[in-house]
């Protein structure tokens, strides 16, 4: 064991849930298809009504389907979305594991290259019209 | 005239640009397919060689088949990125633009929402990842 | 001796701290009763007078009695802002250390989590007010 | 009214809100004890499941009671949390709202000064801790 | 007046600064060279101490010659980092002022052009580093 | 080899470069007269396009002479506001780059700090005229 802890706060493990944590464990697992829980909500699992407020949330915006709901975006485009949040927020868990999820979807590391100079363009405009102090332009309704 | 200008400097006219301005200022109407100019890129006119370097960029990026290349995202998921990345800084002439953008590529309000619920969504998981000091997720190589 | 510093400079060690660096270091470690002195203030001891204007200003506002300040907060809220602070910048360094500052105080792994579950939802709702361009309330004075 | 709408969807008018979303709209209401429904949550409900999904965490996480809950932090505690996250992320309409609700539930300006003077600091220390890579301190656990 | 107040607090006018504020204020028309004392910081007064720890600081490192301190800096590179930061963190009051500061100091709007132009870049290439999940280079020690 | 990839993608080896990427890397290596290309490069050569575009660029602004353009600013400042830009940013590869730029271009551990410092000041003030809605001041023109 090493002197410093990675996490904030000990991982609840997969073994130790019961309860609500273990349902929403195994409701993670089915509805993400695959057989781990990852680390970001065995950390959330140390408060369990935290856990079942994001997931929830998450469940409902990611995997409509399985939540009972329509979705009008398609999966990789709600990954992208994530993507872009993620890098530019500079969060690096965030950014590896929606980098896999997209690559899981069938993006290639060509299209992903296209994802990421989008994400970086807007962050060059986005600066641009801040530090430029741009009026919105005035556009008839849509 | 008013005592505070808005933008930082004065953007050039329509009317006013030459040379290599109106140039690109010809190129923004066709590519963009509208008949006048953004603020952004008047404003991006007082230096022509900035105007250039951002416009052949955001052209490559943003309307391949103009800039004469290949794309493998289509023309709605590009500026569903660019939305994410401007609502995520909070660069309000940046939203304004690409929500207009996404409202003519005939995204509704209500799949809207489902895109800015996504953004928020991912703006929270990032600062719990973030906050919880989360480990990246060891993944088998995709 | 590895071939890549992590830190930028050679932080101030605590036996090579002479004159105003070991005044300030001797104070740090009185005024947060510990017996080490943390990397931050050691990094930035390689320019005094920016030691000296950053200590000054947080032994102020974060141990006001110390400085002979009153303060309207109590210990466990201000460290609380710093963590929500720093969560939301995503600053890997400030997040060790507000979250360790947090835990001393007593607030334990669930309530942790309900301060970090806060910092991500407001990460949500200032997203989506920026994302929808929401017009501030029009409210009557307070 | 003028050519260009201010947020960027028809807000949802309290008279006009049916099922759910007026169910809403009298929870929020009721819950926060106000005669009105603020602006973000009426251009939330152009898309009813979003409304949702916020309302019911923010509910959870903010007024925990009226959610049979219970919560670790006082109102106030949890309510400088919103307020350091929206400046850090210099969200207008976020300052906005939670620092009428700071004020509303007794800080002075005087105390509010105090609270922003700390969310400037950590941002301070946020940018060095990062502009000069400083490494984590190595502590014994809590 | 208004309902909606714009600040969040009142400013503490000029005629109405005693003491500890009526100081300040004399000393940054003094140092800064205008008759008027900006908005921020006639904010600021609203907590006498904060006014003070600020602009202790800003004093230091802005007008460091005032300040009986050397700089390493010239003036013109030090409000164009003020600037950088500020159009990063897309703050407009901040924006607002370090323009009027850079152009004050002789920086034409093309130059201008320049830094904004640098700071839109490296918006791109930090989204790109954190995106692509960069490893730092192994470089040897300067 | 190890279970977990650092990059998103297998960066592209100076030696397994050809045609349009080979040239890139030449003109980087010659241009920044280093004897290798930096992960950042490598990394970007898995999409083509995008290193083209985002070289030609940082060319542009970085290194003028060698791309043939003026510029109005000395090559410290600019690695200076990139500086400012990636401790803003909180990017790690980014930090660790451009404080190598600006060692390498004189700048002293003493200065640095001072850099810095300015940088950690404008976070603070910038979060407190978004926290307290400070209102531009109205100038006269410049």
């Amino acid at each position: 064991m090493s002197d410093r802890r990675e996490a904030t706060v000990w991982p609840v493990a997969e073994a130790a849930a019961i309860g609500k944590v273990a349902e929403i464990y195994s409701d993670i697992r089915a509805t993400k298809n695959i057989d781990f829980v990852p680390n970001l909500w065995r950390v959330l699992a140390t408060n369990p009504d935290q856990l079942e407020l994001v997931w929830t949330r998450l469940k409902a915006l990611m995997h409509p389907k399985a939540a009972g709901r329509e979705s009008r975006l398609d999966p990789l485009t709600r990954e992208i979305i994530a993507l872009a949040v993620s890098a530019t927020n500079g969060c690096a868990y965030c950014v590896n594991s929606h980098t896999t999820a997209v690559l899981k979807l069938g993006l290639d590391h060509e299209a992903l290259g296209e994802v990421l100079g989008i994400v970086g363009l807007f962050n060059t405009t986005n600066a641009l019209a801040d530090g430029y102090q741009v009026e919105p332009d005035i556009l008839p309704p849509i």
